[in-house]
């Protein structure tokens, strides 16, 4: 039996190293059930362009779906856009729902996070109003992790991965002179701490790191922070301190935000972005304590990281876009592909389907009891919650030293 | 025949992803030839504490010696200390003297860059002067390549391949959303380009990137390169410039350097540290071309990324340590073990021996023909050189998902 129709995918939100896992899972299995495959470019905003691309000719080689499997980022593209509530203005809807006709379209896969979900919340709703026959189904993703209704996201596994080794490379690397030093490691995550409690992997033997882990979810005083380091250095030379760029005082304000200073404003008179918070505690420290202090910023790195994949999470976004494609085949639509845990050791999950409803516009937070009782750090139960989905490694497709990706869309970038 | 004695390694300067081989192969080649191995703490400094280790019950089982050449930063720890001249004060030498008479020390081999070149040319001619017996040798390690008498330096290819890597990856991530942007991606190398150079590799098919790359030895001003980025985002959404740390006006002033700005001090008053030109230059583009900028520090990441090391390079230093200690063995006192290349392309090298007073204190800049001729990039020439250089993956031993190290010699670090 051959799905005699036209499916749509796109990527939305920032780029992650599982997304294009996603995009293939989608590809392989749209494919397989004989529908033809459309790409948006840049997402719903691209599609508002009429901006398309046919992915059977882009893909067709099955080299090329697994080097896609292996690229960063997002292949088609991406946008950070939201749909307006179909009873404010409906306009856009007509517009992208006669495309849909044009291009008889039977299923459309959007693969993002909360505000993605959120697009397809509302494209299905829009539909089943119009008793239209299109399926919409969205496909988890964002190194966040910050998503209800899965188990976790994939691009999450993949961050960590890359988090949990960096942290101990440079762990070791801070330790390196006979001097008081330490080393603040900022890692994305603007309100949840689920990808810097992940640092808490870098640990082995007797080599704990980072020694503390500030958390959005675990406000801390600039006093209390200052005063643990200072009795770490008591006991050792060097100290390492993960903290998420959300770190935030007991009165809810950033870490980073520091009203009455100069590092407020840049030369230019620019308003510095939420990425001074290392920067901040390492000269709040070497002020207060009078020791060697350094800030590192993982910045992009860390949700690009390829060559550093998670082999679990890598498998996990294959299988969820292919989970929402069979789900769409079978009459299906406002659900999300998700992930169920069953076990954590040995891990296994299931994949399942979820109201789409039940997700957009939410975030979930990293539960109070996976975080220590003095507020810097996490638990044995983040610990094993989170080793799962580092494991595995992929082996990239290195060419002349260095990971060989998917060619580009378009020339020049 | 054995050699009944006893020999002495030290660690110095910055740590790299390979100078943890090279101890590997003076600790293995050693043993192999009967010698008993003890270690520096601390590199010099630590010796005149006294500091020392047993390597020997240290790293006694193989697997350690292994793990260890997959471990990151500097297993001995390190310093940054230079000895005054023996005609200013005799008393350093004569107390390390006594020192390695009091330890059976028949060879003392230092791992390091220029200055600890200088270390052991100031020991090897104390020791000629006093008739002594012990022979001192030097071992190259710099992710900075800015050594003479040796084609590269052990520490410059992993560095290399971490810096084309992650350009790579990040030139993908950069060019998600369709808007035009300029990212900066600060690489180490304060006065030679070596490394910012090598970003060059991070290209493929029909994906240049980085697009421009800032080089110390090729000053730059502000109005050029704004001029060149504008040129560039006529013809594409995405530009992506690799600038070195080092990289300067036409003056001779650091690009970081802004004496009359903001920037230059932090909140609390400290001098800003060399480490902010691309966030400067970030500013500055956003500020003249209105577009979305991005600045991107690799930091300490690109010098400890053992995960990520290059084969060769990690063979190359473990193999430099090794020829040290045959040098030393067969009566050699004042050299350098080096790299001499045959051809480029097969790869094909020689391992030999240099004076160490033609390399103490002395640094190498990339050759000005292989800049390119607008002075923002390198050329073909360049390439060829460090293609081979980041050739070859190392697969680590993950345990839990996460490179595993070998154990710390302290614990608390």
């Amino acid at each position: 039996m051959s799905w005699n129709t036209n499916v749509l995918v796109g990527q939305s939100g920032g780029p992650t190293a599982a997304i294009n896992s996603s995009l293939a899972g989608v590809f392989d299995t749209a494919r397989s059930l004989g529908a033809g495959v459309l790409g948006m470019r840049y997402g719903i905003e691209g599609l508002f362009e009429d901006k398309l691309i046919d992915l059977d000719s882009e893909l067709g080689d099955p080299v090329n779906v697994q080097l896609l499997r292996q690229t960063p980022s997002s292949y088609l593209g991406s946008c950070r856009y939201k749909l307006p509530s179909p009873d404010q203005d409906e306009e856009p809807y007509e517009r992208l729902f006669r495309l849909f006709r044009e291009r008889q379209i039977g299923a459309v896969f959007y693969i993002g996070g909360n505000d993605s979900m959120d697009t397809i919340a509302k494209l299905s709703a829009y539909g089943a109003r119009e008793n239209s026959s299109i399926r919409f189904i969205g496909i988890p993703k964002t190194i966040d992790n910050d998503l209800e209704g899965t188990d976790h996201t994939p691009g999450y596994g993949s961050a960590a991965k890359f988090i949990a080794t960096s942290v101990a490379e440079i762990g070791r690397d801070s330790s390196v002179y006979d001097l008081k030093n330490v080393t603040f490691i900022e890692i994305m995550g603007r309100n949840t701490g689920w990808l810097a409690g992940s640092s808490c992997l870098a640990s082995q033997r007797n080599a704990i790191c980072p020694d503390l882990i500030l958390l959005p979810e675990s406000p801390v005083s600039e006093d209390a922070l200052t005063t643990r380091i200072a009795e770490l250095l008591d006991q050792m030379k060097s100290v390492v301190v993960a903290v998420s760029e959300g770190a935030r005082r007991p009165d809810g304000t950033l870490m980073c935000e520091q009203p009455t200073s100069a590092m407020k404003k840049d030369a230019f008179g620019h308003e510095a972005a939420l990425s001074g918070t290392s920067r901040y505690l390492a000269s709040l420290t070497a002020d207060r304590l009078g020791v060697k202090t350094r800030a590192v910023e993982f910045s992009t790195l860390q949700r690009c990281a390829n060559h550093l994949a998670s082999a679990v999470d890598l498998d996990e976004a294959y299988a969820l876009g292919g989970a929402g494609v069979r789900a769409a085949y079978v009459g299906f639509t406002g659900k999300m592909s998700a992930i169920h845990r069953v076990y954590d050791q040995p891990y296994v999950t299931e994949y399942r389907l979820v109201d789409i409803a039940d997700v957009a516009n939410k975030e979930r937070k990293v539960p109070a009891d996976w975080i220590r009782e003095d507020g810097m750090g996490v638990t044995e139960d983040f610990m094993r919650y989170v080793r799962p989905l580092v494991t595995g490694e992929v082996t990239p497709l290195y060419v002349g030293g260095v990971p060989h990706h998917v060619a580009m869309l378009t020339k020049g970038r």
